[in-house]
């Protein structure tokens, strides 16, 4: 998910977890007690875990009865329809400290217009580190308020213990749905009378199914919430990496799940890369290490890639083999202007444990692939296919990974990053095995924005890379024994309805007679990106021509105002609303960029007027298996079960306490 | 498709294929020489087809060169690398007579506001009921102009003959997508902390595919077209029903292709049965037999289920053992106001051949099953889910099947009529087995009025349809001799993208300040529709409410002017645009229908000001498979390869001639 001014607004209120939920207490917890995990969880058998308790008592509004928070509620484990224990007796560990806050919130639009919040006080405890091992049905049982009780019916699943894969390549197109595979197919693939003469590598995939993105307590999820549902088994709230979300203020004390990288590293030695056209510290990278309440903790999140999880005890960790991105901004000095963790140098910190570290595709291509590699490219998200292969002005910007000022010029790709983090992960990894994260994040920041055009072309550089992976694994012999899985963390609603006739347009002076240029049905016609316009690139199928006269008709369906005139945006990706009073801040309100969309038709957005860019949607999203295991990805199911098919894939799942397997550096 | 006014207006016109293709001569002939079938062409060994071949001198225009028709083309065709001989040498038929016509166009929406058509002389012949029986490629070549050429690359595909399963059912969503699906689920499954209480009989599907919908001609396609690649394995274009489009005015000289209903009579004797919630002339059912580049040609279509095509030597066909659906008015007698073909009394017709007539639920349930039945419930298209299940008063309008302007109030639905039809098919097919196609058609009409409620309700009603023919096929000991198929044959641009507080948009008086009523990603909250209200239904899985607090923030891309208030229309199917000017006919311009989303944000459309309604889009659709074959159904193909893998499936592939089964009756 692309942050939003808005929407980082609001993202950086929840810390105090006050304004983000605005209909709902606390999304997991519809009773006074709350345990979380909560009710219909699923586990792995073995897989490091944290209990929250809380007791709320309401102060106002329409749940208060009075009461104070009960200091004297008791929590039970019972293990099928066996008799239900103690916790702290149940996994053996000292009874928790009681914990004591409090937080409110608003019951609904009417109460935060009145500026009227409701006040819970708040008694917990949480039990940390722990894990259960027998697989099946457990009981979790909170009694409070003299004797009203919260149960948690919990599932460890029952999977089988042997490995059937040696490695995962996990691809993930962000925000990524059927609708936008459709289209870039269309612009990016030769078609003569409606036979395709070329494929998408996706199109090629042998097993199709559909993950099921919603949140816990929401039904709309962002890239943090389900990049940890795909890493862990778990589906928590909006903004959580690997934690569920507890009503407390710290945004590091929420109850943690471990991750499908934290798992098979402490498990089986298994060697992990990362790699992400985001600043690194985002959300879909940084659920594979990070927990915390609040993926804006960008600083801690590049300390947890690098030491794991320090404030409590928890899994061993000592950083993956491949980090590669961008946000160059957590890494370098805060002289230079960095943002990091407790003021550090972590091109310093990497470096230190043995890192390689590079900061443009030459050094990438070029860099030996026996060492642990972190590779930053640029400040912020990365350079997007478009800018980098058309229009090439567009990288003369001060975004230089040293924090010198200087221009990213020379900045790889999707493609050259997860090629070089196979390189290492192979030569490296031996018998082990690796696992591979690989993002395309800037499908998503691009739809945010809606710029259709810059979205697909990173779509269509995924499904290069995606090719060039298989290419890759096959040449070093490992394809079979490698699972590749391609799948999205949530969508937007996007989807082409027709085409414009982009000069008809621009020619007219009303707005309602611009819609004449759309052509919908068989007025839509053939796609003109292929077959004109003469560029051409190293990688073949990409658009030939991205400024036809008959473009797509294309777009979102919740929007900021904004001013569309379907045309590709030469001068870098767009910016559709600008701030109605720049002199205001925060933000109140946006409305259409008069500098964007030259010529279209203006069109008055629905989303809230405090956001300047679209939002995700509901609908499931594609994966597509190949390998190991790639029965287990077809048909329909929810993104926890992505975690589940590769944990068992990668036979993570232990009957038994097992002890962390070691180190390697 | 839902014909919109404006729509059937441009529909209207087709016949004289003038004002149809503002950006093509015709859709498959780049050059002046055309071959139909064009290239890159697929075949089932022995499929009936006609070759049109057209020869055009454009008079003006860009491509005007001063020539005349050529009288004296010729036309080749070569097996695989094997000599080019003469067509009517080849298929052992009379050379055809040279025909003559000419037609019009525009060549871009400047010449159609200039009034400025380009004129076309043509010359032409066409080779009628012809087959390919070996398989492998061929080459057509066309030879016009002093040697100009045309070649068309056509492929025979070499499938087994041998027959897999007795039956195939196969249900068709009409404009239903995986993002519908999604928002279905969301509001008839029950959740728990994220994790689904219950499923939809789509997610219990073991294979799951995509099927890309886009016409030969253009990318986005409408019923017609997609069901007749649903059931031919050929593209066209829009508006055609079993036949490559020409440019000749006549709507049925258009060269026709042998469908899976008259394929499967044709050769093995199998019994066919059709079914849809839409007026059964609609596109969907009607590709299924009959032959016109026009979709509107009602009574002819109603004609050609009885009778099958009548004006050239083509297929044997005496009519299927199951017509359900609505649109009596092409069925009684025009002095009631029937709109018949050859004004003939249908329902006398079909009676004649020996067929029972039912008029409601209450005849359809009791009446016997072995017997050829047709069933035609309302005038129009029949009633939708909600109105038949929560608004009932909405049925009080003069829609009596029999034309007497009574009520249809005893109507069926979906579940009804497929459960009757698949008791009739079993009992009459016997060892022949049986082929039924059932159409959800109004998620289709539903969406195209921005009625979003009332579409998911059909798509929740399909599902519970597929749930109970699942059933009914195990009862019948016939579950594992059966191919079950779920798919669409296009899509809308529709998603979820939150939620919408009603209560607070009502109260808010400006638009921009409604727009605070949406709520994204953590305030989506959870569906309101499962746990609240008291609904209940004799079926499980629908909405317990469909007038909650908080509902679906939902739309479409593509829309014309309208009033958005994201809430359940209780008084019928939505009229979102209204004509600017009642008096003018036909009507200019739509606005924003005032009486429709009261309270709710005034939105301009997106689409030409003649559209009162939305458009279908891009997106690949869904396609769920079970029972034998159901492995040729998995990941991403052509719609055609739908048409393929039921043929190979049924065993149709035939190497050499075959006669026809004959009837029965």
């Amino acid at each position: 998910m692309q942050l939003s001014r808005s929407i980082g607004l609001a993202a950086a209120l929840l810390v105090s977890v006050t304004h983000a939920q605005t209909f709902q207490r606390l999304g997991t917890c519809p009773t006074l007690g709350c345990v979380f995990p909560p009710d219909q969880a699923d586990f792995l058998a073995g897989q490091f875990f944290d209990i929250r308790l809380e007791v709320h008592a309401p102060i106002n509004g329409s749940e208060a009865n009075g009461l104070q928070p009960d200091e004297k509620f008791t929590f039970t484990i019972a293990k099928g329809k066996g008799k239900a224990v103690k916790a702290s007796d149940y996994f053996k560990i000292q009874e928790p400290k009681l914990e004591r806050w409090n937080f409110s919130w608003y019951e609904d639009l009417f109460a935060r217009d009145a500026k009227k919040p409701s006040i819970v006080n708040v008694t917990s405890k949480a039990y940390r580190r722990i894990a259960l091992y027998e697989s099946g049905e457990y009981t979790a049982t909170l009694t409070y308020n003299n004797g009203n009780t919260t149960k948690a019916t919990w599932l460890v699943r029952n999977l089988e213990e042997v490995r059937k894969t040696k490695n995962i390549v996990l691809f993930i197109g962000d925000g990524m749905t059927t609708n936008m595979i459709t289209a870039a197919r269309l612009i990016g693939h030769k078609s003569i009378n409606g036979k395709y003469q070329s494929k998408m590598q996706l199109d090629k995939f042998p097993v199709l199914g559909h993950q099921m993105t919603h949140s816990i307590d929401s039904f709309i999820t962002d890239s943090a919430n389900s990049a940890s549902a795909l890493y862990t088994g778990h589906k928590s709230s909006v903004n959580c990496l690997g934690v569920y979300a507890d009503s407390s203020k710290n945004p590091f004390d929420d109850p943690k799940v471990e991750t499908i990288a934290e798992l098979f590293y402490r498990l089986t030695g298994g060697h992990v890369g990362i790699v992400s056209t985001a600043f690194i510290a985002d959300a879909t990278p940084a659920a594979l290490t990070a927990h915390t309440r609040d993926r804006n903790q960008y600083g801690a999140v590049i300390d947890s890639f690098l030491n794991g999880i320090t404030n409590y005890t928890w899994t061993n960790w000592t950083g993956p083999d491949v980090l590669f991105g961008g946000g160059a901004e957590q890494f370098y000095s805060p002289d230079l202007g960095g943002k990091t963790y407790m003021n550090k140098d972590y091109y310093q910190e990497f470096a230190k444990k043995g890192y390689q570290v590079v900061w443009n595709k030459t050094s990438l291509v070029s860099t030996p692939a026996d060492k642990k590699t972190l590779g930053i490219f640029t400040v912020s998200n990365m350079a997007k296919w478009l800018d980098r292969n058309v229009y090439t002005t567009n990288l003369n910007q001060s975004l230089s990974p040293s924090g010198d000022k200087t221009a990213a010029l020379d900045q790889p790709g999707l493609k050259e990053m997860t090629l070089k983090a196979l390189d290492i992960l192979i030569k490296r990894s031996g018998d082990k095995g690796f696992f591979l994260m690989s993002e395309a994040a800037s499908i998503d920041k691009m739809m945010h924005v809606l710029d259709y055009d810059r979205a697909l072309g990173e779509l269509l550089e995924l499904d290069d890379t995606v090719k060039a992976t298989i290419a890759k694994l096959k040449e070093k012999h490992i394809l079979k024994d490698t699972l590749v899985l391609v799948t999205a963390d949530h969508g937007h609603g996007f989807d082409v309805m027709g085409s414009v006739d982009t000069r008809y347009l621009a020619a007219q002076n009303v707005d309602r007679k611009k819609r004449d240029a759309v052509g919908t049905y068989q007025n839509s016609g053939l796609s003109q990106y292929i077959n004109t316009g003469n560029l051409t690139y190293t990688d073949s199928n990409f658009p030939s021509n991205w400024d036809p006269r008959y473009t797509l008709f294309q777009g979102l369906m919740a929007d900021p105002d904004r001013r569309e005139n379907w045309s590709v945006h030469k001068d870098g990706p767009r910016e559709p609303a600008v701030p109605a009073d720049p002199a205001q801040s925060p933000v109140a309100e946006y409305v259409a960029n008069p500098e964007d969309g030259e010529g279209g038709i203006l069109l008055n957005g629905t989303l809230p007027v405090a956001n300047d860019q679209g939002v995700h949607s509901l609908t499931d999203v594609p994966v597509f298996a190949m390998g190991p295991c790639q029965e287990k990805f077809g048909g329909v199911y929810s993104s926890i079960d992505i975690f589940f098919g590769m944990a068992e894939c990668f036979g993570l799942a232990r009957g038994k306490p097992s002890g962390n397997y070691g180190h390697h550096d």
